[in-house]
């Protein structure tokens, strides 16, 4: 064995076995591709989000940031109802999922999860030496079946409950959460990345049950995936221990300032916001009339299965071909679908135009 | 016992058990202090880096950052003498820091370091469940003098190594190094955070030593502590085992940009630098004009023992009700002396004079 080797044998075991988590594609630059695989808000953030990053970006940079990202949590109780102390604010809200393993899942420990749900999950657990157990989510076909699927039963420290869902977009119904928490004895992860795009969410229940644990980001209806800004809320003596195994820095300031405006501007929240409702609703009508079978979403993508004639493997290839690029995700549940982020109307014409022209479909 | 309490029983013990890190203070908004007190350049990134996150600070900030940050290991490899792939970048070097324990440590592990080095080493060791031995590393009155300090002999399974030392300063001969590498059969992570600032590091010895990684932050000699990045340097396939247990996008748009910027600015870093190196002879000389003991300093600070007629504890409390706000480090091996971070000509100029006031020095 050379000297390469024996160091690679020092990586830990779990980590040499496991493969990475592969984020969606990013186009190359100069690529030009309707870029409609990783969810991000078509539309930019705030006029005031940019104005203030501008006027941040000067010689204070060569400073710290504020280790606990004060003004931003203070400005996230506000928008939210909350108290500071019941927040916490993350590099991105991966940073808080991992953080969150950090806090409350040892070695040998078990993580529960629906199948499909984000694929981040099992890779951070491995990292951190946990075991998974994943319950099947059926597919319904109307929003209001999500109260019918059973509360599952398992045996776990920590549940994550993706809500909105990813890939499928369903919405847990806030009742049906209600459920999990009072069967459910360990911690439950509502990670609602999406949920600014739907009717419900967890936070009502917050204030009732000390082991909720909610996730949010700034990245998909606030615009600001490439700052990386994540907040989590929960009972302030959790917030706590999660904060000491966080780095003390771990949101920089632009990032902080940044997300400290997005929340602040709450009118242009809810316009853009709606404007990608709007646009969802009519690309949802129009796959269903070219015979997709599409799931009711509360995200800002639709899961849409195409017709049989045109499976999703080849139909995804074809849209890549022509410039569009969705996502497509692997596993037997979800590889005859493909997830399609919400753009701009134009974007979305054109990839409707062409799915069209691909399947055949509305002659 | 409550729900709240319940929940808390979720933490982790060691998390439960362990005090988080305490960073440096931070000063409130509006208070007006010389600071001094955790290692930030005095002087602004170069004009090219403002600029540079001006014109970026735009819409595109809602497009999630390159998830491998590839323009700032390429920048990082070129201004290095590396291949991008023997480049890493982090969050800010205690990301990297982060990431390196949970590539290589298992729970029940052992991770060595000198005491006094980085008081976060411990605490990232309580996370990881891992076992700590620290080496008493003796004060040295001349550079030289490190030569002469033997290599721990230790049984762990990865030594931090960190060069320049925090508190005292000192760097360890890249000749000493070579000795570690030889001697310790784990991973040496060679913590450079503040290189830039002194005249021999651990990057010659990386292409012979597939278990050396070298840990580096634009915090320091590149101004820009708000903007959080860190870059590691180590044999690429080790690169490969750590970048799976990051975050696919742990570092921000506008940190990619100011970090490659910063990087190829070589001119801007050679002239802030060297201000920086003569600051520091001239305050070591004045302050051993006062009767202190001044540690070599490879650093952007100054580890300084006062007289003993003129203890730390009340010397620190003396110069903080003048608005210098110096570090006082708690533990045997630190606490008598004070560390205090190069300012301005003219911030250091009022703090000769306020310690010259206080200490009655030099009459």
């Amino acid at each position: 064995m050379n000297a390469k080797e024996e160091a690679l044998c020092l990586v830990r075991r779990a980590v040499r076995e496991m493969e990475g988590y592969v984020p969606g594609l990013q186009p190359a630059p100069g690529q030009r591709l309707v870029k409609l695989n990783t969810n991000e808000n078509p539309y930019p953030p705030s006029p005031r989000v940019i104005e203030a990053l501008r006027s941040a970006a000067d010689g204070t940079v060569r400073l710290y940031p504020n280790s606990e990202a004060t003004p931003l949590r203070v400005q996230a109780a506000a928008t939210y109802g909350l108290k500071p102390e019941q927040v916490m604010c993350g590099n991105g809200s991966d940073e808080i999922l991992s953080l969150i393993l950090r806090a409350f899942v040892d070695e040998g420990d078990t993580i529960g999860y629906f199948q499909p749900s984000y694929s981040l999950y099992p890779v951070l657990a491995s990292i951190a030496g946990a075991r998974t157990v994943s319950v099947p989510l059926p597919r319904v076909a109307r929003s209001k079946e999500m109260n019918d699927i059973p509360v599952p039963v398992v045996r776990a420290k920590l549940f994550f409950l993706t809500s909105p869902n990813s890939p499928y977009g369903v919405v847990f119904p806030t009742k049906w959460t209600a459920r999990l928490l009072a069967e459910f004895p360990g911690i439950v992860v509502a990670d609602e990345a999406y949920v600014d795009f739907a009717d419900e969410s967890a936070l009502p229940l917050l204030a009732a049950n000390p082991r909720l644990i909610i996730v949010r980001t700034l990245s998909k209806a606030y615009s600001l995936a490439g700052m990386r800004a994540g907040l989590a809320f929960a009972e302030e003596g959790l917030v706590r221990e999660m904060m000491k195994v966080k780095d003390s820095y771990n949101v920089g300031r632009l990032a902080q300032v940044a997300a400290c405006e997005a929340l602040a501007d709450a009118h242009y929240f809810r316009v853009t916001r709606d404007k990608v409702l709007a646009t969802r609703a009519r690309v949802a009508a129009a796959l269903a009339g070219l015979g997709f079978t599409v799931l009711p979403s509360g995200a800002n993508f639709l899961f849409a299965v195409p017709p049989a004639a045109h499976p999703a493997k080849p139909l995804y290839e074809k849209l890549l071909a022509r410039s569009f690029l969705v996502r497509r995700l692997g596993g037997p549940d979800v590889s005859d679908g493909l997830r399609i982020s919400i753009g701009t109307d134009a974007d979305m014409d054109a990839l409707m135009s062409a799915i069209q022209e691909e399947t055949g479909g509305g002659k």
